[in-house]
């Protein structure tokens, strides 16, 4: 089934809500929970399951992007319609600044609480690790570079379609447990614009890189992508967790 | 194969016994151990693999629900007959307290164990970060929302169906990963339920919002799902973890 | 593919060769690992594995058990040919006691080690938190129980066959998150002979509730299954894995 | 699809350069992190997903063999043409160093970074836990002999081949949960051989350990497998996560 235009964006909106407040809820609220928290591991192991739970939700629907430099690297491989672009993305960051929203409104009603970063992306001083802004680009460059190639080879031809929702989403665990301490893990500007737009100050002036460095790494993904696996004669919808009739 | 009643609600009855022995035994038993203990993440772990396991288990027998809301969110959806709600229900809750049960009795094994909350659900002064009613009330619908539509999103018309059982049990860890320091994670009345009855004072008490918020997110969660997914034409009984002839 | 039986049986004992090897290796050598270690967590996850990789490897050859109370719940639950029964779990030991002994070899080869319980299964004194002899034969008997009744489920008609070795392996992990506190977690009698006929002593001495504990619980569970699930006609041998032609 | 060679040999450099990247990256970057560090745990995790992930991105394509020990224990089972085996290797250990060099440029972004072992592996005193030489040797040979047994097992006639992806690199992270204190884990020679060149001394007089004995394994478990499984009356390429005609 592929839905109309609304029912895509709702699908884009609440999957995107869904990898930000699950993703940067599960870091805000109980990844240093004294003696028994969930540490960088549990924070991984959420933001991959976002994205596994909403791809076989919702990927028959819109596809299951949740990420602006998803969509771009799909529409790059040649597998996302132009006129599908800007909407998508739009409804990604509608869905991941809601969802910093109703984060806050949770995380504050804890008696002294102390929002910091609010799980936001950052680089140099702000790096978790304080990496140097060098460092940073390349590492969210390359790995957003390899997510998009995982997500274009799970759900090309010949590839076990119906699976590709489980590998997809444990990238993105995968990616997590790489490079939290780097950048706080972005490779998705709309999951770093949300909580950015909370924590304010420095976290804003440095959310360029996070949409420069994701989109970049994504394009060139999806180039490589585009000459690995079979070339597609038209414009194909990227449709994942889709098992039959492709 | 569609099981007759008592085969579904043996399903249910043991599914939820599964659900709240798993979940509750590992927080009780195991998250806690010296140095070596599993945290919140692997009661997280504990709790989705419960849901992942019986819905493969019995998911071709009863739908496995296992949980009171999700009961709720599937009549609300159309994928629920009328007739199932209550005894479903009932089954749930007498399968979630047999457990509280059995776990108690092992637990009390340990020579000068303290039963303290036996992994209750609670806000304000019972919430293990003391997070506000408020604050506990909106996590507990949002979650039961998003729980929902992810149920009833992977066991759509379009999507790869057989898996269902992975994203909705992954589900149930994420949900956990983010709000075990809100309100130890209900998300089911039943659940609830079981272990309150036991710890009894103060959390019976609290076990109305454990109630009210997951059925109230749960209908959400189906209302929205019905516009979203294809229109069911007759009431269509929910079966997870079944691939062929939907 | 029906191996015969020479084939069966070496799958029998490199599965519970791995079984054993794997998760009795991940708590000997890496569970308290200073600052790093794997933890109680790690080691369930380890003893799932061992049976989600093998059950793909080899439950086309043999069925999958590895463990003597699944063969014995099988057999209960009309799934495993009576001549089948004692050479597997003549194997299932064999190849368990194997593993502990290169386990032994390894885990030697560090200098200053000690062997202390060798991840062998226990109550009372023996028991890693003290549960009583009660405690831990209940636990042992319900976790059993749930194990069969889950292997069986998702293997039986109607469930989605090929998924199975995913449900039974992360039920033993999810086994292990609730009860390694309680008795190291056995639900296998080949598993908890093997390192205890190198750990000696009083260990020797437990065995015989990690015998009667798991097949009393498996009994009840392929009883309980066989009325839960569509009556087999004729026994019908158990093969996990098994997409095609059931 | 069956890619030409070009393809092939990309998608071994890409995935083992993931591989690389991503596990050893997961070590060097975020284990160790002050209190929220993922541990051998996270890194095993990892290690497993990077094997997971590409499978079914370029299982299709190469087959996904992504370490020179599988290659030549599918070559031992007869499922790797002869004249495929040496341009893989070469692949392998390409993308393992670009990798490694990669990683570097990142880990050294962060002010007074020590490189110390840079994941390599190592014995004796090199080994974590400071494991014998024999030890070592013991736990790289029986690994990688299960590795190969586990990949071929899994993808062989009867089994549910789609799957595969999932045991195997979930066999990685498992083989990674007994073996970081042992040997830092290899079972792969390119993903020793990447780290090593950059750690430098000892670390590469050590290297040797790391081909004999993945290389010895591997051979010795491709073998069993050629009994265990079907014989494959012609030379044929093992594709990993391909679902259709076999």
């Amino acid at each position: 089934m592929k839905g109309d235009l609304s029912r895509r964006l709702t699908a884009e909106f609440f999957g995107t809500f869904w990898l930000t407040f699950g993703g940067c809820g599960a870091a805000v609220l109980a990844a240093a929970y004294p003696g028994l928290g969930i540490g960088f591991l549990g924070v991984a192991l959420a933001f991959g399951l976002t994205v596994l739970t909403m791809a076989y939700a919702v990927g028959h629907i819109s596809g299951g992007h949740f990420n602006p430099a998803v969509t771009l690297g799909l529409w790059s491989a040649g597998r996302c319609a132009n006129h599908h672009v800007l909407p998508y993305m739009t409804a990604q960051v509608a869905g991941a600044i809601a969802a910093a929203g109703m984060l806050w409104m949770i995380a504050s009603g804890q008696p002294g609480w102390v929002p910091g970063g609010f799980a936001s992306n950052g680089y140099g001083e702000l790096s978790p690790g304080k990496y140097s802004m060098e460092a940073c680009l390349a590492a969210e460059i390359v790995l957003s570079f390899f997510f998009v190639f995982i997500i274009i080879g799970t759900t090309s031809k010949g590839a076990a379609v119906g699976f590709a929702g489980i590998p997809i989403g444990l990238a993105l665990t995968l990616i997590h447990l790489i490079s939290i301490p780097v950048t706080n893990t972005s490779v998705n500007p709309a999951r770093s614009t949300g909580p950015a737009l909370f924590a304010g100050g420095e976290y804003v002036g440095q959310l360029w890189l996070f949409w420069v460095a994701p989109l970049a790494g994504a394009f060139l993904g999806g180039a490589l992508a585009r000459w690995q696996y079979e070339p597609a004669s038209v414009v194909e919808e990227q449709v994942i967790g889709k098992v039959e009739a492709r």
